[in-house]
Order: C-alpha cells, then sequence, then structure tokens
C-alpha cells in the first residue's frame, strides 16, 4: 500500500538509501515489448547523483540489473524485478541523525509513525527511493511507445527561486531541456540559475522552484470521472514525491481570479476533430483527457538539508543545533524533472491499460 | 476504481443527476458507532442547492435513507448503503445538451470515452456526484470521533475571484463558517463576496476562488511513507472534486520563493512534546503527520455553465452557440466548502485505520 | 473489502435480511451494452424463495430496480446501482435469536467480531445477501456476451445427500437444468431427490448436496499465473458463497489417487487448434484457460436452520435449546445452482478484461 | 495483481526459474519485529530442492539476502524485500521445451496468454515461484506471534496415492511432522509413502496426494462476511499453489452426505469460553474464526514432468513425443507441505491486521 501505485501497470517500490539496494517489482506489464537494462540506465542516469556541479556529489552509479520479467531481450507478462545496490553509502556521515531530529525531514515523523527508523542518510525517506519510481517509469515509457503511439512527456524546470523561464509547453523538446544540468529549456534564465544554485551552495543555502511538465498528442478519453480523475491521479503522483507543495493543472490557481466566459475553452472544429480554441483546461475536463496537450505544474521546497546550523531537538527532548554535513542538492529542481516525468508516465500508462480493458470496441 | 476510494473505510459512489437516485456503499466502517439518518442529513443539508440566494435554486431536498449496515442505531461493520433519490429533475432543461457539447464541461469528454453519455443535467459529472462523498463522510466524521478524539475539521472560503479573505487557520471556527451564506468566515470580505457573486449572476457570469482546509489536534504518525503520503491523498481527494484546478499544503507555491534557512521548520520541545516553532509544513514531514495543524488550500475554476452564448460544436461537428438554460450555481465556493470537508474527513478515517492495523503496540 | 470483489469488473454488495434492502454497485462495467431491468430479473428470480415447494416459502417478489449507470436502455459505463428492497420480513419470527446463537451460523462469529449483529434473519449472513450477487452477475452475464462471444455458463445439482446424478458436462444445457424444481438435469434422480427433500422437511431435517459447473467455448488465455489464478479465483467465488465447504476442479480430489501418466491430458491438434486428448486438468493449466470447457464442483452442507430443536448457549453463557421457527430451505442445492453461476460469470468477465488491458496487439 | 496477494499485509513476487533470482517484496509488516535472514532461511530450506533422495536433485542452496525493511536486526514498517539468486539452471535440459508443449503443463497457456514465454525450466510457472510466498510467510509469521499470540499452524502430508495417514490434528506437533523426509506424521504410513515414491521415480512415474493443515489457538473473529471469507482466502490461496485441484475446510466433501442434525455444531460453555461441541464447521462460521481449530484439505495432482514418453504438439501444430530430461519431484507432496504452510500464514497475518484495524475497542 504504502509503496505500491497503479490499478493495472502496478508497482511495488522498496529499499533505503543505506541497505542492499532500492528497486521495484513491476506488475502488469504487457508482454513482447522490446526492453533492456539499457532502456531504463538511461533514465537512472538523468536521476542520479554526480551528474553536474550543480548536485549532490554523492557518488552513486546506480547501474540497475534485470531480475525477471524478460527474456532474450522482451518482456513476459510477468513481474519486472528491478534492482539497483547502493554503494557509496557513508553511515558515518549521519550518525549525529541518530539522536536528532534534521528540521523539515521525516525523522521525527518515521519515528512517531513506526517506533523506529533507519537514521543513516534518511532511510525511506531520501530522495534514493525515486530510483524505483524512475526505474519502472522507463519501462512504463516503453509501454506507452505501444499503448498511445506518439505520446511524449517533456518536463523542465520552470521557476528557481525568483527566477521564472519563458518556456512554450506546445512545443518545447526533450533535447533542449537536456541541454543545460540545469533541466531549464529557456537557456539565459538557465545561467542565472545555475549561478543562483552555486551561490546558495556556497552559503550553505538551498532553494526550490517549480517544475513543468507537458504531455502532447494524449488519445482523448483517457482518465475516470470521479475518484480516478487523470489530474487527481496526477496530483496524488506528483505529491508522492519528495519535497513537493503543490500541484496544479491547466490554469490552476489563476483560475480563481477569472470569469467563466474568460475562463471557458470553447469547443472548434479543428482538422476534422472536436479541439478547443484555448486550453485553459490542461487538457483534462470531467477527469478525461479531451485530446488537448496535458499540462501541470508542481510545486518543490527547498532542500530541507543545509549546511547552516539549525535549532532542533534529540529524541530524548534535549535542545540541540545540526549542521549538515552529508553531501546533499543545494536545488533539487534539475533532479526532479526525470522525477516528475516518472510519475508523469506511470499514470498515463496505467490509464492507457485501464481504457483498453473498457473501450467500447 | 473510478468511483471507489479509500483502503480500509472504502466507499463506492453511484448516481446520474437525472436517473433513480445517487448515493454510496461504505464498507469497513467500524461497528458500534452511533449512526442516524440526521447525522447524515446535516452535512448534505449544507451541501444541497436552494440553501441560499447564492447558490443554485435547483429544488432537491436531498433526503438521505440509510439501506442497511445500521442496526438499532448503531453500526454493525457491515457495509452501509446510502440513498438519496433525485427528484427535481427537469430533463427539458438540457435539451440542447444532448447535441451540443458545452465548454470546459464533461460533455466531449464522456462521449469520447464511453461512446455513450446521460446527456440530462450532467449525467455523473454533475455536482450531484458529491452527495455520496458527503453522506459517506458524515460517517466517517462519527469514526474520527471515536478514532482520534478531539481532531477537528473545518474548511471555508479563503478567496473569491479577487477577494482575498484575512482568516487565522489556528483559531477559526465551525460556527465562524457557517455565520453566512458565503462561508467565509471573515465577515467583511463574506459581505463583498455576496455583493460579487449576486452581479456575477445577474450578468450570466461566474467566478472561482479558493476553499482553505485545516485539520486540528491530528496525532503525529498518520500517513505514510512514498505513494500514500497523507499529502498526496488529500492532493487526490481534493482534485478529483469537480471544477478543482490546484492544490498546496502549508507554505504550498510560495515555497518556491523562500530559502532552505527561511522555510524549514526548527523543532522544539513545548508542553512536553516534540513541535515545531513554525509549520510552513502543514503538518505534514515524509507524507506522515507531525502533529502540528494540517492545513492546505484548493482552486476552484469558475463554474463552467454560464448564462451568456458561448462557441462550441455539436456532436456531428458542426459549429454553435449555447447559452445555459438550467438552474446553475454562479459561483460553486459556499457548496465546495462541505464538500473539501468531506473528502478530508475521508482521507483522514481511511489512514487513522491504516495507522490502528500497523501500529507498534 | 469484505463486500467488495472484483479487480475490473469490481462490484461491492450491501443489505441485511431485514431493513431497506440489498443490492449492489458496479464499477466498471463496458460502456453501451444493452441492459434493463428485466436481464437482471430473469436471476433473481431463479434465486429467490417461494419459486417451488422444495425451498423456503418466505415471500418476497425480489423485484429490482436500477437506480444509475443506464440511459435509454444501455450502460453508460458509470457504477450501476442496483436495489431490492426488503418486503417479507417478520422479525417476530426471529426473537429467540437475538439472545441465543444458532448451532453452525454465524450469529456468534458476528458477535466475536463486531459486538454487535442484526439478529433478524441472519443479518448480513442471510442467503438474502447473494441477491446483489446475482444481479451483478446479470450484468457480467450481458458484458460477457461481448467480450467472449459464445461463452457458456451451465450449473447443475450434481449429488444431493446420498443421490448422485448422472450428467455429462460437455452437453448438458440450460433447459434441461430449468426443467425440474431441483435443477439436476437427470430427471430420475430429480425425481429421488425431490422427494428426499420434502421427506427431510417433514422431518424438520435439512440435506446438502454438490453443485457442478462447466463454461464452455472459453478463450485461451484467461486467468494469471500465480495468486490469481483463474481455478484460485474461481475457488474463492465458490467458498465465499453461504454453506459451501469445498471446491474442486477438474479431476479434483480424485486426482491425488492417480498417477502422472494416467492424469496427465496429453496435447493434439484438432480441428486445427491445439487441444488436450482428455480434460482432467478441468480447462485450466498454470492458472490459464487451454481453450477446453473449464468445470468445477462445489460442496454445500446442510443447511444449519433445522427444526429439530438443537444444544446452543445464550449470548450470557447459559446453556439453551433452539428449535428454528423461520421458513427456511430444507435443502440449499436448488437455489446454490444460480449463485455459482452468478460467481463464475463475475470471475470470467473479470478475467476476460483483465485479458483485454494486457494482451498483445 | 496477478503476482500480489493480501490487503494489508501485502507481497509481491517475481522471478522465474532461470534469470537473475526469485523473490518478494513485502508491503505493510509491523514495523519493530525482530528478523534476520536465518528466520527466513529454515523455512526456504524445508521447501528446497535436494532435501532428501525423495524430491528433485536440483541443486539449489536457495540463499535469501534481506534488501530492505530491516535495520539492526528489526523491521522498519517500510517494504522488505528478499532476494534469493538463481544458481543451479541448467537450459540445456530443457531445449525440447522450446518448442513442444509438456502435457499438463502451463507452456502453452502461457504461450496463449502472452504470445511469448520463457521455456526454460517452465519459467514463471516453476515450483521456484513459491519461494517468494515461503519467504514472506516466515516474515508473516513472526508478525502472526505479535499479532496472534499462541496461534500455531501445521501441515503434514495427509495421503500419497492409495495411502491415507491416520494423523490428529488437535494434537499434531511440527516436531512430529519433520521427523520423517515425507513430511507424514504417521511413521508407518510414511514408510510406505517413501517407498512408493522411490518406485514411482523408478518408473518414470509421479504420483499426487492430499496436505492436511491445522491453524490452532486462533482467535474469534478473524475473517470476514461475504467475500473475504476465511475460508474463501483460504482457497483461493491454496488453489493459487502449483498442482492443486481441490480444498475442502471442515466437513468438507464430506458434509454433502450428512442431515443438518448429524452436521451441526452444538455450542456449549467451555472454560468459560463459547465452544463448539465437534467441529465440522473446521474453525469458520459464516467466514469468521469461532475460535476453534481451523483445518482444511488441499488436493495435489501428480507432478506433470514425467520421464515416461507422452503425445503432444509443437509450436508449429506439429504431433510429437517427450520424454522429461530436466530434474524433477516424482511427487510434490513432501514440499508442498511448507508451501500450504506458508500460504495459511499469508492468509492469516492479513486478517489478523484487518481486524486490529477495524475491531471495536
Amino acid at each position: 500500500m504504502s509503496s505500491l501505485f497503479g490499478h493495472l501497470f502496478r508497482i511495488s517500490t522498496f529499499g533505503e538509501s543505506h541497505g542492499g539496494g532500492v528497486g521495484v517489482v513491476i506488475d502488469g506489464c504487457p508482454p513482447q515489448l522490446a526492453l533492456s537494462e539499457s532502456d531504463i540506465q538511461r533514465d537512472l542516469d538523468r536521476r542520479r547523483p554526480g551528474q553536474s556541479d550543480l548536485v549532490t556529489p554523492r557518488k552513486e552509479a546506480d547501474k540497475c540489473r534485470i531480475l525477471s520479467g524478460v527474456f532474450e531481450g522482451r518482456t513476459l507478462g510477468t513481474p519486472i524485478a528491478i534492482l539497483v545496490p547502493n554503494e557509496d553509502a557513508r553511515p558515518e556521515a549521519y550518525t549525529e541523525m541518530e539522536t536528532a531530529y534534521r528540521p523539515s525531514h521525516a525523522d521525527f515523523t518515521y519515528q512517531a509513525k513506526y517506533g523506529i527508523r533507519n537514521w543513516q542518510g534518511g532511510g525511506r525517506s531520501s530522495a534514493r527511493e525515486t530510483i524505483g519510481r524512475v526505474a519502472a517509469a522507463a519501462v512504463a515509457k516503453v509501454a506507452l511507445a505501444t499503448l498511445c503511439p506518439g505520446l511524449e512527456i517533456v518536463a523542465y524546470v520552470k521557476s528557481i527561486y525568483q527566477l521564472d523561464a519563458v518556456i512554450d509547453p506546445t512545443t518545447v523538446t526533450f533535447a533542449e531541456v537536456e541541454s543545460n544540468p540545469v533541466r531549464c529549456p529557456d537557456p539565459e534564465t538557465a545561467n542565472e540559475m545555475a549561478t543562483l544554485i552555486r551561490a546558495m551552495r556556497s552559503r550553505g543555502e538551498s532553494v526550490g522552484g517549480t517544475v513543468e511538465c507537458v504531455v502532447r498528442r494524449v488519445p482523448p478519453g483517457l482518465g475516470e470521472p470521479v475518484f480516478d480523475r487523470l489530474e487527481a491521479d496526477l496530483a496524488k503522483a506528483m505529491l508522492s514525491l519528495p519535497a513537493t507543495r503543490g500541484f496544479e493543472i491547466g490554469s490552476g490557481f489563476s483560475a480563481t481570479r477569472m470569469t467563466g466566459s474568460e475562463h471557458n475553452d470553447a469547443f472548434e472544429m479543428r482538422g476534422g476533430q472536436v479541439r478547443t480554441a484555448t486550453n485553459r483546461s490542461g487538457g483534462v475536463q470531467g477527469g478525461i483527457s479531451n485530446g488537448e496537450n496535458v499540462f501541470f505544474r508542481v510545486a518543490f521546497k527547498p532542500t530541507a538539508t543545509i549546511a547552516q546550523s539549525q535549532k532542533t531537538v534529540t529524541s530524548t527532548g534535549e535542545a540541540t543545533e545540526l549542521a549538515a554535513r552529508g553531501r546533499h542538492d543545494p536545488c533539487v529542481l534539475p533532479r526532479a524533472v526525470p522525477m516528475v516525468e516518472a510519475m508523469t508516465a506511470l499514470v498515463f500508462v496505467d490509464h492507457a491499460l485501464r481504457q483498453r480493458a473498457l473501450k467500447p470496441e
């Protein structure tokens, strides 16, 4: 439950920051898809630490191994287990966390919930947990290529701290996103962002920002009415990522400042299809895709781990101070991009399979 | 699936705007709780149309009937079925919707998904669908009173269009919320909001806004790491409500404009408990409640149904114009308050039961 | 959970023997299927009491009403709610059950589990609970006609007490089953069974027996490896019916007395298809249908409610005696036939939808 | 789905006979339980091949490794991943299976379902798949020791081919079961069974039989009414094991030959508890445990893999003959005992957690 996601393409993730490894079991992947470890490694490499000077220097190769579910390069339809062993664990960097609760981290809440926690490197609350998601999503993308041909998911950094990028979601490309280590496809703002992140690191500080994601060439009819609306499942998926604080789709919070006549998307015929003249709905109406681009934004708070000294208490209730010594990201945004993409792929593959089961002939 | 919600306190809603009725089956409600139809009716009355001149005048008494699961005034532990028959259905008010798709409504997407739709009154996409949720949540609140004694859920209108209320979530009371038909516990702003809503209606327009919700006296330890984080389940719950566009918890999107040292919540001892000095986390860290108030905001777009004429197309692809004749709300916010409360109660009761199953002795 | 069944065609049943009514909500039924109340009533009439002198004379018309999910005679794809009001409730016939536990009934275990029970007519443990299943299955059959054209489910009484019928599962027809009130398509044995049941009733006794069910023209590929094997889901479905004690598929328990060479089903080509020369596997291998007839047997114990006086205890721990005064079946087998059929249809429709979602193109 | 089991103690198994390995992820295990690899290895050793001359000589050490969820010897409450690498894979022993379908095996049905299969060693349909279940169940037993103190699960061989053992389920001990390699705690019959199995092997034959399982000191109140009855979940669990053909609880199929007065279990007070004078119900009434011993039997067919030559067809539809060359068990019963025990533990731990969530205070 806590670590299960999806209804038909169902994943079960596992692993702590320190321990044998992290990974995922995927149950419900369609058979006969071409799949290799390199398909998965490509996305893991975009998520892993040490890929640029903007992110944590923790040295993890994050090499994945497919343990089951693939035979002679094709999926079998049976569970696909993927394992990434832990390598660069340095428990000694975290010894003070054994007793003191890091501010705005999950140390205290895990202790309150379970009465026990793996205090090394954050245990299950480490961003390392997202490896299983990214690996599963790499498989989901392969499945989506068959289920929804042409569907494209592009996520990118939209803002960091007070810096806002100007990006057109209808045309932005994956190559543009990957052209700089910030993953912001507005090169000038990306430069400023990189400078800001380096400055924050040197001050022992951190910053947050927003990731925007667009899904293009979505077939109409994905999603469900009522609880499993496409936007509801996306919201859950995004808020399940570490450090997220908010989600908005289409016009989002700005819709609250508009009138109905300003906000509504008129229907029109275009290319023989029912289309909307505008897209304030963000591609979803009544919980179901309407064939327009689905786009949404996710708010990430500044990294809780900072080198500055902070007030906190110990597990025995003594006041103390704590300054992070472990390796950490001054800004999670560049690495958050593949995570947002991953959760998006997991939501879409599940709804694509659900729609295939139930659609009228 | 589409109409199921919850893992242990699991509800299954049903019903269209026009047809036999709407309702819910609750599976997994603890036994021996005192429950009567009036406990449910109280919340349905806050949700129903016609309760003030600010909402739709559709005349629905929305009288509920408990069909099963309660015996001599106490819950049995077996499924509780609740039915609210439809009464004031006027299919003739919707005849043009048989062929034309209402802009920013679900007419087109239902047709795309199912190849069929109940065009009368929006069918399953009508706000009437939320009756089942509100009824189930009334039962959830009774269960929560036992599971989390003292826990309090208060939702209220925080903004409408450009009007922002000033409300202190730590002290606001249910009585203050209910003291005016807008359900905004800032009386002056509430008056302005009422005036605005009436003006919008007279112009054939509509407006949206935000609902804020606070949950007080939350025990630490509710929620789960990874996918079923408390904030992730709340986000899904809120985005599953009709007309929602966004969700943010605690500092929300404003967190993206702060540094780590500005944002982090220092821990301190208070009253013998581990507490946070500030509450930018919104009561949740790592997906699990930390004992502080949980608070969040939900964005609602302006009602899609407006009396002004709008461009659209017919199901056969002809351009046409459509002006709403049916009765509708110029602003959903006052009636959205009990809906937000309801979804919050459903999320909390489920996590309270989950925690009871798994907690260390 | 306790009252939810199915993964894609998911039903949620509700209702006690005494109270507002019993029924079901079906979530996940494909859209655009022709469906009317008479499709459902037909099967409810085969399940209801009072249909012959062999079953309980309780007078329940069991008239169903579709509350939602159907529009102009076709399914909408949204939840289908079906309600059957209770009519002939006579709580006064059950007053002694308020304090005494009926032997081999669920009175004591409900009390132990919930600390409360509806003692009138068995409450949720009444056979009346199966109405929701039979109603849902009537809808499932309509869906199966599209999903698996030609698929046929025939259940019948195979034995009662010491009387064994001789029936060929490969050819037996629904009309033969329905040709006598015992629902045993071996007319001579059926007569003996009817005589036996009447004799048992006059002695205040009851008898059990076995129902056999065959599913013909099953497409190969339904079912799943590991936990959700077709036979595992059938076993669960059957053992979830009241009064069941056992399940066996194909060769069943007799397989334990054979050697491998005697038991194995040789493959051969027939009509251009891979077929088995024998069918000891009962149409399922490795949890997945192989295209042969699926057949299985279900053991029903003798009805626990008997007119003879029996020893028991009261809820306060006093020894007492109890003789049934309520109306009851001296043998559940004739009415069990549509229940077995119903659970079979629910298992097959769910696996047909699952296979449609995941099947290779 | 296909490889997920349980609602609160939820396991996800993975792995094929040939490939990286087999294993399981457990989500929902309570925290703070003492757990080590040796707790798991003990049960894996009872399941593994090569443990006596009665079972397959395939040489697999089946050494398990806990990858996550345990810290300093105690469970964390987060997912527990357990991996058992494959070692003694000899794909060359299976080359003919690439093209020919083994009779009464899953080769053909996997091909029909997925359009692809791992033909080496049976792939996912190999008995090796049960390693994940046995490992998860070892953890479940640790949890049960806390949740249901004193609860005891003992399974044993009750019959093989025509040989029936005489065993008293109320007193049989684990030590008696393990005292001989047949796992039949009736020493004389066990000897005859061992002789029979050796004879069958020398003839290139195989035999089946029944396993009986008893659960003692079960608290009243476990299980659910309607679909998730304790016996229904046990039936599904058992029929999900490879080579099973039937399940019966308590009086089982013999109940169909008895009258109600012969079959009913009278209630009486014993030791201040409500008890039954007899136990034909097998400890379950209305789907819920009544505090008596739960006992049931499972039918296993003779091993499908035999050394004798058998008729079959190839994947291109040619008639052919096949004689097994791979290593295999002439009788699965001795190794089935820990599998039945494992599935029983998984059902009970899930229901124990469910009851803890919902029980009245």
